[in-house]
C-alpha cells in the first residue's frame, strides 16, 4: 500500500504535464464553467464555451473550460452549460422604494399623476420602515432580474443602504436634497446634514457608495446647489441629479435661473469628480460637448421617458461625443418594473424609431450601456465587464425557453428575446445572491407579507 | 339507513333554496372560479372576484363566484384565486414559422437584412416540413404567452393549419401571393390555385379560417391584386395585406402604380368583406377616412415598426375615426418574439412618446386592442371579450411575482408589469391547451429537438 502510494507520487512528479498543473493550480472560491460568456470587454469578445474563475470578490481569470480546469480548483462550482454568463446589470437611475407605488395612477398627464397620486402617497406613507419594506421588494426584484448595482435617489437612504448590504447588492445611494419639506428633511440644510452623517456611516463600505442627490434645477436654488457641490467634493461622493428630463424643466430653469439647466449648473461650478445626470433628454449639441468636457455621465431611461411622454435622449450623439451613457429603469411607479432587460430592448427600439436608422443602438451597444458604460457613468471602472481584475458581479441567464429558440446569436437573444425572469443566478462581489432562481439573501415570503401590509397604507393615502 | 336517506331527500325537497338550486343548476364543461376577471366588454367591467362558466366551446355565464356556484356544476374546475382571467390575446399579424429565423441578422438596414439573411435563408430552407417545425415552435410560444388566435401570412399555409388545429389554436391563415417565385408557388396563379384548394380543405373548420395574403402593392400588379380580391369574395375569405408599412413602400407604389397604396387598392375595388391591413404606418387622414368607410381593419405592430425603424402608425387617429385596430407581433425575425404582452406595452409606450401625451393609449386601451378590437379587425365578433355567448378563448395570468407587487390596478399590472411567461393557463374554444404552465397539446421536448435540427439548415443557408 505504501509502496503503491509512493509509486503514484513518483509518477506524478515524473510527469511534466501533471507537475505543471500541480505547480500552477490556484485556489478559486468559485468557478463558473462552460457558459456562453459575453465579456463586454473592449473587444466585445464572446467565449463559447468559456469558464470564469473567481477568488473572493474578484474575477481572476476567464479562459476556455479546459484551461480554467487546469489552472484553478474551485471551492464552489456552477455549471453554466448552454447558458449565457455576462456582467451584472447596472441600473443607473431608480427610486427603489417607489416599487410600493407600482401601478398607482397610470396613463395620466404628469402633473395630475404626481399631484393626485404620488405626492399624497409619499407625504402620508414614506417613513424609515416604509423605505425599508419598499427597498426589500425592489432588491428582490433586482436580484431576480439580474441587476447587481443600482444608483438610487430617495429619502432615508441609510435604510436603503442597510437593505442593499443585507441583500448583497451594490448601491450608489443618493440622499435627496429638495427645497420643500420632505419626509426625512424639513429643509435642504437638514438634507445636507443627513448626507454627511450617511456618508460617514457607510464610509469605505464594500458595497455601498454614499451619494448626494439634489433633485433638479427646478426644485433648488443656486445657493443650495452650490452647497451640495461643495459637500460632494469635500466628502468625495458622487452627485446624482435629474437633468433636463422634460421640456417643462427647460422652461422652468430659464424662468427661475435665466439659463438652461446645464449652463446654469456650469455657472455654479456644480460638477463633482463623479456627476450623473438622470434622463438628459432635452440636451443640445453644445451641452453635450460641455457635459463631455466636465466628465458628466448620463442615465438613459427609455421606458420612463416613453411612458411619461418626456421625449427621447440624444443617445447616439452622447455616445459619438464620448459621454458615458448608462441605462436606468427610473422608479417602478413610472416604468412599471425594474427589469434592465426591458431597458436594454427599449433603449435600442426607441433610438431606432426616432433616428429612423435600424442600425442605431445594436444589441451589443445596449448590453454595453447596461453594463460597462453604466459603470463608467457612476465612476466605477472595476464593474461592468468580465475580465481578470474586475469585481465579480455577474449573472447567468437561461437560454432554453421556446421563445429563445433557435439560438443563432446570444447577444441578440439577450436583448431582443430574453427578460429578467430568465436570469437564474446572480452574483455580486463574488457572493451568490440567487442560485437557480432561489434568492439566498432575502426571505421572499416575509418580504411580500410586509409589502401587502404597507400597500394598505398607500391605498388609504390616495383614497 | 333507508329512512335517513329518505329524510334527507325530503329535507332537500322541503327547502326552497336547495330546491331552486337543484332546479336551475346547469351543466358546464368547465368552471373557472374566483379570479380577477377583466371582461373587456363594452363597459370595461372588472369582476373581482368573478367566476366563469363554460359549456363546450362557449362562455355561458360570468358572475360572482357564489352565483356561478349556485347555477352551474362544472365537469372540470380551475381555481383562479388571485389571478387575472381575461380574453385570450389575438395576434393580428405574424409570420409564425419565421420564429426559425429569430435573431438571424439584427440591427441592419432593412434591405441588407432581407438580402443577406432572410431571403437566402427562406430560399434554401422553406419546405412543408420546415414550416411545420417552425409553426410548432411558434404555437408553443403563443400558447405559453397567452395568444389564442393568430393571423398568419406565409407559405404552405395548409401545414400551418394542421399544426394550429393539432395545437388547438385559432388561426386566420393567409396563403401568400407574390409576383416572384417562392417556395410554394412559381407564379401568382399557382398561389391563387393553392389558396382555393386550401380554402376547400379547411372549409367550415372550427379553428381555422383560410385567408389569402397578397404580399403588398409593391410586389404585385393590378391584375393579380384584382384576381386576389375576386377570389376572396367568391370564397368568402378574409384578405390580409402589408399596407403602407414603410415610407419606401409609398414611393414604390407611386412609381409603379402612380398612386399611394390605399388609393391604388381602392381604384381596383380591392377590399373584401374582411380586409386586414398590416402595419398601416404611412397613412394620412383622408386614407383613414376611406379605410373606415371600406371597413378595413388595421394591425398595429409597434415592436417591429420600432426595431426596423419603419415609423409610427397613427393609432390615435384610427381609433378616433372608428377603424378597428388590433395588435400584432409581426414575425419573430423582426421583433424578436411572439409575446403579445410586450406588444400591448409597446403600443402604449410608442403612442405616448410620439404624441407627447401620456394619456394616449391607456393600459385598458392596449388590452382592448390586443383582444376585442383585434377580433373585429379580423372579422370575428364572437372573440375578444368575456361575456355569455362569446367563444371560450381565455387565459389565466399569475400575479404573484415580486415584480407584480403591490397589486393596486390589475389592468395596469397586466400591461406594464406582466409578460407572456406569467400566463399559467390558456383555453381556446373551451379546451385547455396549457394548464399551470404545462402545454397539453404539444410535446415541447420533441418540438425543440426538431427545431435544433432545422436550425442547422438555416445556419448553412446563410454561411
Amino acid at each position: 500500500m505504501r509502496i503503491r502510494l509512493l509509486a503514484a507520487i513518483a509518477a506524478v512528479i515524473a510527469s511534466p504535464v501533471a507537475w505543471s498543473i500541480v505547480q500552477t493550480q490556484q485556489a478559486a472560491s468559485l468557478v463558473i464553467g462552460n457558459g456562453i460568456v459575453i465579456t463586454v470587454d473592449g473587444s466585445r469578445r464572446i467565449l463559447n464555451p468559456g469558464s470564469i474563475a473567481i477568488n473572493g470578490s474578484q474575477i481572476v481569470a476567464i479562459d476556455t473550460p479546459a484551461n480554467i480546469a487546469a489552472r484553478f480548483k474551485g471551492a464552489n462550482t456552477i455549471d453554466a452549460t448552454g447558458k449565457v454568463v455576462m456582467p451584472g446589470l447596472i441600473n443607473t437611475h431608480t427610486h427603489a422604494a417607489m416599487v410600493m407605488y407600482r401601478g398607482l395612477g397610470n396613463d395620466l398627464a404628469l402633473m395630475d399623476w404626481l399631484q393626485k397620486y404620488i405626492f399624497p402617497a409619499e407625504a402620508k406613507t414614506v417613513s424609515p420602515d416604509f423605505v425599508r419594506i419598499g427597498t426589500q421588494l425592489a432588491a428582490l426584484e433586482m436580484i431576480q432580474s439580474g441587476t447587481t448595482t443600482f444608483a438610487d435617489m430617495y429619502y432615508f437612504e441609510e435604510e436603503v443602504a442597510k437593505v442593499a448590504r443585507a441583500a448583497g447588492l451594490r448601491g450608489v445611494l443618493g440622499q435627496t436634497v429638495i427645497e420643500f419639506p420632505v419626509p426625512d428633511a424639513k429643509t435642504p440644510a437638514d438634507a445636507l446634514k443627513r448626507t454627511e452623517a450617511f456618508a460617514k456611516q457607510f464610509d469605505h463600505d464594500e458595497l455601498i457608495t454614499p451619494s448626494i442627490a439634489p433633485h433638479s434645477v427646478y426644485t433648488l436654488d443656486a445657493k443650495t446647489l452650490t452647497a451640495v457641490s461643495e459637500l460632494a467634493r469635500r466628502l468625495n461622493i458622487p452627485i446624482q441629479i435629474h437633468l433636463s428630463e422634460t421640456s417643462a424643466e427647460i422652461g422652468m430653469s430659464q424662468e427661475r435661473h435665466k439659463q438652461r439647466p446645464v449652463a446654469f449648473l456650469d455657472s455654479l461650478k456644480f460638477w463633482a469628480p463623479t456627476t450623473l445626470g438622470a434622463h438628459g433628454v432635452w440636451i443640445n449639441d453644445d451641452e453635450i460637448a460641455l457635459l463631455r468636457q466636465r466628465g458628466v455621465g448620463i442615465s438613459n431611461n427609455p421606458e420612463s421617458n416613453m411612458k411619461l411622454s418626456s421625449g427621447t435622449a440624444p443617445v447616439l450623439k452622447y455616445r459619438a461625443a464620448g459621454v458615458n451613457v448608462g441605462l436606468g429603469t427610473d422608479g417602478a411607479a413610472s416604468n412599471n418594473d425594474l427589469d434592465m432587460f426591458e431597458a436594454m430592448r427599449q433603449a435600442a427600439f426607441q433610438q431606432k424609431l426616432v433616428s429612423m436608422d435600424p442600425t442605431a443602438i445594436s444589441a451589443a451597444d445596449a448590453i454595453e450601456m447596461a453594463t460597462v458604460a453604466g459603470a463608467r457613468a457612476i465612476g466605477r471602472n472595476r464593474l461592468g465587464s468580465l475580465a481578470a481584475g474586475m469585481l465579480a458581479d455577474l449573472i447567468i441567464v437561461d437560454m432554453s425557453k421556446a421563445r429563445q429558440q433557435p439560438l443563432f446569436d446570444p447577444v441578440s437573444q439577450i436583448v431582443y428575446a430574453s427578460r429578467g425572469d430568465d436570469v437564474v443566478t446572480t452574483i455580486v462581489n463574488g457572493k451568490i445572491l440567487m442560485r437557480d432562481r432561489k434568492v439566498l439573501t432575502l426571505n421572499e415570503a416575509a418580504v411580500l407579507s410586509e409589502v401587502r401590509k404597507a400597500a394598505d397604507l398607500v391605498r388609504k393615502a390616495v383614497q
